[in-house]
């Protein structure tokens, strides 16, 4: 069976996901659903990218990702597939792609022009069931990519997040909010090996270098002019008293700030684009 | 594999849903789940019944749609299966398919009085798990309707949604609202075709017919008698500037009311059975 | 395909529980997946423990059942696996499976720690995907679980429910409180068996024993300190007028007070721990 998820900001109150499950085992049956989530923040093209990012790698790489979140449907912007280490990728042009592409480079992209590889009527709003997802199932049941549409070599992409890295600093900023608060940032990839913290850069073009993370403090400001301390790098939640904020390597690899069994973003007022520093 | 559809009102906090899909694979476990939704408002058997409608025809007509939204469990309400082109419906007799059975009519029903085909012991308070599951798996793996129950030739329905349409005038109501707050009326199916606008009548007795689209004008009056004037019909929600009432074709073909990035229904003040026109 | 249902506090906003799902696919993917519950109130062990208890026994034997529910993650709590006769357990030893096991007693349990059966990289966060995860797929393509680490004879058990029966008067405590406010107590399992009612001890010593459902009465104490006389046992929620509270046999087959069409939970101040009786 030929693994497929879906990310979307429909929700699960109503049809439009099951709606194009249906679509896809009408046109090619041999496959199985994997949810990545439905609950997006509507329309935010960035969180999704994020996620993307973040998710993709644990999955096979015969896997066909689908992703709707898509502003634009209905306007003139594309609709593109592409192949990557990670998978075959599918969604509206619009950047959600964009830190994926960071690492697992793009090898084969077409505009999904050609309208056989499309439902019959396509409607101005919901090109998920019109066009994304007969396209999958499509390349599911083995068609190839160039009979489904245009070949292209760029894509919209978002800018590469900030991550900035000298001898006793590493800076970057917020790019997810979880939905138990923990705030997600840019300085990663982050490795606790004996008793050091070594970067091994996932974004831009910073060095890998490596530093003691009992001699560090984290900090992040706010929109408001709030800076809060967190103090040195903790190994998991539990090592700070409950309440207490703190700052770790999240199971992304990258900086996360928490609070143990609290809710960071809305304790502290963190918001995505907020800029997280460690000095050393 | 068997498509298995399932459609409640239990939520997904607790382990109801789960627990009729362990009880249908116990049975027969060569199936693949799709749910529809379990976050119908409790016990709303008209939204169900719309639902129904808008999903069932991008389902593989094998598809087993099992619907649970049951205000009278444990009385002497009927539970009944239905085959239709559409494939075939298990569910209780509440008029949950009324909708469904004005396109695809049912073409063998039965009572599902055989206690055979339900679990040794059957609960006053969740027949999702003792009938209508183990039901499911029985049809799945073959066991022909008529031993599950005795034949009827009818069920109960729903009034058929309102739909009128002369010269000038098309008049139905608003039948759900999704959880964006898009208000879908029973003005339908509206087709796109060459700049015109074509109604090919999805309910009652309405002939149909074509319209200029940039001629027309959409108003909703909602029950405390404020009319909203939607201007002419748009193509998609983006035709609209940002916080815009707009009336549109929605995905399922039918007149639908909506704020572009906004929720219509809170905002408009728009409720289920409220009077939609299109003037022309 | 090998069964595998997850339950843990992760949500379905973020991507967690869909990198669980690839972490299993990439090792074994003749798998399906049913999700119990991704909305356990974080970290509600007690809760976790009741639903398990509740929905395990639906389920095929050869099924992979996946908790994680996890206060402790990164703390040295050990991660366990077990046979019982309700499937394969896997999750953290906190005690999750205790009320399983008061019926259910495991035969073969182990520690999870060899590491070859874990990630090659075990995060301080995210052991559902690091070690769980991978764990599952290897005891679903056959890995002995002796080979995943080592054998071990106790594990953390939380109290046993409480259950007292005497001649006239049955006690016990809200274990659940469910998604529609219901709570459903200790006392059971209750079976109607032709106007009587049965007393089949879920829980604890207590003895089997009949009685007259016409001629009892049920009642909760809260911890304010207030009363509620729920009357006799009924047979299903529509046995009571709408808002009226009422107290039944449970899905579950335990004693449930609810409020028909209501949220009993929060109209009646109900919580986790409240004594209940029923008098005869």
């Amino acid at each position: 069976m030929v693994p497929i998820t879906l990310t979307t900001d429909f929700g699960t109150r109503d049809a439009y996901v099951a709606v194009m499950k249906g679509v896809i085992t009408r046109i090619y049956s041999d496959v199985s659903f994997i949810d990545i989530t439905h609950e997006v923040s509507p329309q935010d093209v960035r969180a999704t990218a994020f996620l993307l990012w973040s998710a993709l790698p644990y999955f096979r790489v015969d896997s066909i990702h689908v992703v709707v979140v898509d502003p634009g449907v209905g306007t003139p912007r594309r609709a593109i597939a592409a192949w990557t280490p990670w998978g075959t990728l599918i969604g509206p042009d619009n950047g959600v792609f964009s830190y994926v592409w960071e690492t697992a480079h793009p090898t084969f992209m077409v505009s999904l022009d050609d309208v056989d590889g499309h439902l019959p009527f396509v409607s101005g709003t919901f090109h998920g069931r019109d066009i994304f997802a007969p396209v999958a199932a499509h390349i599911a049941r083995g068609v190839p990519m160039r009979d489904l549409g245009t070949q292209i070599h760029d894509a919209m992409r978002l800018p590469t997040p900030a991550l900035e890295a000298s001898a006793n600093r590493l800076a970057g900023e917020i790019l997810y909010i979880d939905g138990f608060g923990n705030a997600i940032a840019s300085i990663g990839r982050l490795l606790w090996e004996e008793g050091q913290v070594r970067l091994a850069p996932a974004f831009g073009s910073a060095s890998a270098y490596t530093f003691d993370p009992a001699k560090l403090k984290v900090r992040v400001g706010t929109r408001d002019g709030t800076m809060h301390d967190l103090g040195a790098l903790r190994y998991t939640y539990a090592d700070a008293a409950p309440g207490e904020p703190l700052a770790l390597v999240g199971s992304s690899g990258m900086l996360e700030i928490a609070i143990n069994r609290g809710h960071a973003a809305s304790e502290l007022g963190l918001a995505i684009g907020d800029k997280v520093e460690i000095l050393s």
